[in-house]
């Protein structure tokens, strides 16, 4: 949860996706970035980094997580200076060599994303920027960013009354976190003629279709 | 429909949009885009443009409408080329001066924009381009861009078995096509504290609310 | 300066935009975020700011000025989450109403705005989604975003020795900050025929060339 | 070229990145890409190709060479049509199984690529789209996509004076074709604390640097 409002729309999509992840039987826990983040990531030459609780977060809850839902507001078509210090401030678990930043890598990589934003405006334009960084990310990491749900609202909770019904897509996300088929292909890929498998075929690898 | 294919995925996303259109009482018509468009914008100066039904299809159908459904399939991470085409060729009506590039342009503006893609993979970012294109596109005709859809398929007709639904998504938006909220603000844009509007307090002006 | 670091590769690329302002004749002052944001917009129901120099930094310097260059590495795709922040806390000082709110947002608007950005990779890609938010912070605002630099490096310092020349470009788009011509069109923007005037006909109006 | 003119802006991006080439002593060849395609992919199971030159364009100049500069007018915040073409029509000659959609294959990847636009407009998220699809075709294809360059004109070749000097920094690219470095790294990618490597060091591998 990377607001600062408790009861605001993207904790409210927050909150929706883990009544789907607990439907599914997938443990799941909602974390507020503020309980743990107090600051940047400094110039570590000069500076040790904030005294808060970031390495719990990191190390205690994030780096043994199959998954991660990246929940936030999108402050001026970007996520919340919260949430990507949550990003930045990793470097000081990753940074240098030895085992410990060899070990933070390795966790650091195959996981499950996904994204959820919630929006005064309702224009689709608006989280590009954010959607382009999770993908990013998402490849430097060899994770997979399994959905995106964007939610409009201000006051506190009306995302429930968009009519596209977010919350709805955000339980769905929940629910199906482990369970999607995600693809993101290079031109070696194998491939099967169908996307959604019913029952044989799957394994035919035919290259040459359209990206 | 800017897929080659009559019974593809992009189609089949389309006919649901239609499907919505029609419940919700909206006239809409579906245009194959090969039936119409055969070929590029040239150098104007050079030669004429291609002998095909471009122009009945922008001066008869999409100058009159109060919205268009793009769709297309994702085809190397942009739209088909005959859907650019339609945008390219547009040029040759609005160009020059006098009244009638001052009527395709004053009918270009104003309209409702929904964009609905399929695409073999399913990572959220195969589609940023294009949703980049098609806000840009919006915002420069005043245009209001009410939705997005993304399905997943490479068979025929098998977005139809994406989890993630995206012909229900698709049929909804068909529905809602001229109801939806729309908005994309500039700091001096009066808005309300609630985006989703009850009953009262809609009209109370608030502007410093974050965008 | 949205580094944390003094010597790095993006605050290279600042103070060659600022020797390049200095020979135009152009007063420009070299600020670190680090000496003025230490944390990030609170729910402000329930915290007061942070207790930082964010309020001198916002009112005193960056309203007041004709325009900004942002200037910040690439961590994770994204600016650093203090560069970020900046954006964020502004809420504080524009959010209700009155005469002071008021202020804010008249004088946070028409501003030049500048981005210099530095990373350890240099694929082309990699920047997309501060672009675009910048872009899309500067249609807010109705700012200018007149140029755009992106520099490869790692060690402190050693964008100099990019052979893409990024420290020249800054060092360019520093002298020519006041000077450029920007421009983003809507259908209806009066338009010259050529985009760089030289001596006459600048003033005919001619819609209807391609945007 | 993609531009429809002989005499246009992007065409004078192309003609100045080739007499880089030619300054490098690089063997580089100008083809518009109108002189090859009149049309569009179709379904292949109702049509068969345009009777066009695309097949003479793709197999004997496009696939043979080491890389490719790709050059279009925006037309729309997208490429042009008959650039997006070519990219859709490739499909005719690597779909299928058997050796010689295999070595279409082959020869696909593993080019350098770069891209100059020329618009009417000057802000940068005008071409945020098409850089964004480029990367993602270079990904795709293990391709290099080493340079960009934007440059703003309307008059034919007026490009030559915006003062942002696009046509030095494409002659500058044509030059540096193949030997710029060229990263978009993994987590796991090894590499050197220093971009720019001078005498030494450069092969101690050290990953814990930032992305």
């Amino acid at each position: 949860m990377g607001s600062p409002r408790r009861d605001g729309n993207s904790a409210a999509l927050g909150e929706a996706a883990r009544r789907g992840a607990d439907a599914a039987g997938t443990l799941a826990t909602l974390l507020f970035l503020d309980d743990y983040i107090q600051g940047f990531l400094p110039d570590l030459r000069r500076a040790g980094a904030p005294a808060d609780r970031y390495a719990e977060l990191f190390l205690e809850h994030f780096l043994p997580a199959d998954g991660a839902l990246i929940c936030t507001p999108i402050y001026w078509y970007g996520m919340s200076a919260q949430t990507k210090a949550f990003f930045d401030r990793s470097f000081t678990h990753y940074a240098g060599s030895g085992p410990e930043p060899e070990r933070v890598m390795a966790r650091m990589t195959g996981k499950r994303l996904g994204l959820a934003v919630a929006s005064e405006e309702t224009y689709p334009g608006a989280a590009l920027g954010i959607v382009h960084q999770v993908q990013e990310y998402a490849r430097y990491t060899h994770s997979d960013f399994v959905g995106y749900v964007h939610g409009a609202g201000n006051r506190r909770g009306e995302v429930a009354r968009d009519p596209r019904r977010p919350l709805e897509a955000a339980e769905q996300l929940g629910r199906e976190f482990f369970t999607r088929t995600y693809s993101d292909y290079r031109i070696e890929t194998p491939r099967s003629r169908t996307v959604w498998e019913s029952e044989a075929s799957a394994l035919a690898s035919t290259p040459g279709v359209l990206p």
